[in-house]
């Protein structure tokens, strides 16, 4: 993917998305960033980097080659309303975790198996959905440092997945193909056991790793 | 644990039955195997150890301290069945995990959410149900090898769920409280991803490590 597609993260200004947007402004991408509040959107864009615009989530999404959905499970419906007209054709990266508080470190996955297929049954079939980084913790990836967790990229489009996965490594993580959208589910499930882990034991921050030195494929 | 409670692997014929009693053997834990026929549980018995003793499901239920239960998800309803009379009173460790052939690479979770809660229902509130050992390599686990993987231990009881974790560090691995029983569907999900990952990575045994330097309580 070259430095000419344009990536809108939508619900950018969130701690998530901006984190998002920073790495892949700082990794050469074209950005933009959306919000529900056009001038918040500015706002947060200028924070990020100064190539960094910022614009209401509707028109970030007519903006972007390619969105990144960034928003909590309560706003997930009423933002995807927002970015469908814009999103035809396109890929869009849902990052949704259904948390469902206040009982957040409970696996509370949605009726249609998780938040991805969700968002593809929203979205319709006019749009490519791909899902991935559920385990990272923002704070983390906003720092720059080491995140220390592998990103399961999920979707049913083997190629938009593959762009998804570049994506990931141009962010400094390892991507790796982790099958269908319903495969979603595993890794949506595992950020409230992650969270469980977090306060179980007194961490910050842990994430998973996939071992059996899985090598990539050229 | 102390090695004079009697631990029964349900289903301890079977490739990752045999490879957790046999470790749980090594460890020097009284180990009993059961199978639906008693005479083959004697055979896969004596292939385990000199004192490991074989026989049916609904025996090995009663003569155990412990049970764990290690079969295919087709088998778990008839096989809790079984062991039910045998289990009032006792902690049953459900390594099910909900593959649905031909698709074992698809994460389908079962309506009550995972099949660990599945089994709670089953097994009625008499019967302290743990989830664990879902994502382990039964041939990894058969060799004495470092298996390479984390076992997330779920239960709503947590003295129960304490005891599974160290039953898993006897045998060679990292426990760790991963929350209620809900929360098992991250890591029976996790399955069908890691069966993904081996075949697109062309590895076997692919597992999953918690990073974020969890240290274990005293």
């Amino acid at each position: 993917m070259s430095g000419t597609v344009t990536i809108a993260v939508i619900g950018g200004t969130g701690s998530l998305g901006a984190a998002i947007a920073g790495r892949l402004a700082r990794a050469g991408h074209r950005v933009v960033v959306g919000s529900r509040d056009a001038e918040r959107a500015q706002e947060g864009a200028a924070a990020i980097g100064p190539d960094v615009i910022g614009m209401s989530n509707a028109d970030a999404a007519r903006a972007g080659d390619l969105l990144i959905v960034a928003v909590p499970f309560a706003a997930q419906q009423s933002t995807l309303a927002e970015i469908a007209p814009g999103a035809v054709g396109k890929i869009v990266v849902d990052t949704t975790v259904p948390l469902v508080p206040p009982k957040v470190m409970r696996v509370q996955l949605p009726a249609e198996g998780s938040a991805a297929v969700r968002a593809q049954v929203l979205l319709g079939e006019g749009v490519r959905v791909v899902s991935a980084l559920h385990n990272v913790a923002a704070d983390r990836l906003a720092s720059g440092e080491d995140v220390a967790c592998d990103v399961l990229v999920f979707g049913d489009d083997r190629d938009a997945r593959a762009q998804v996965v570049t994506l990931i490594e141009a962010m400094g993580m390892r991507g790796l193909h982790a099958g269908s959208l319903a495969n979603s589910a595993a890794a949506e499930a595992m950020t409230s056991v992650l969270i469980f882990l977090n306060k179980t034991y007194k961490v910050h921050g842990a994430g998973i790793r996939v071992t059996g030195n899985l090598t990539i494929p050229e």
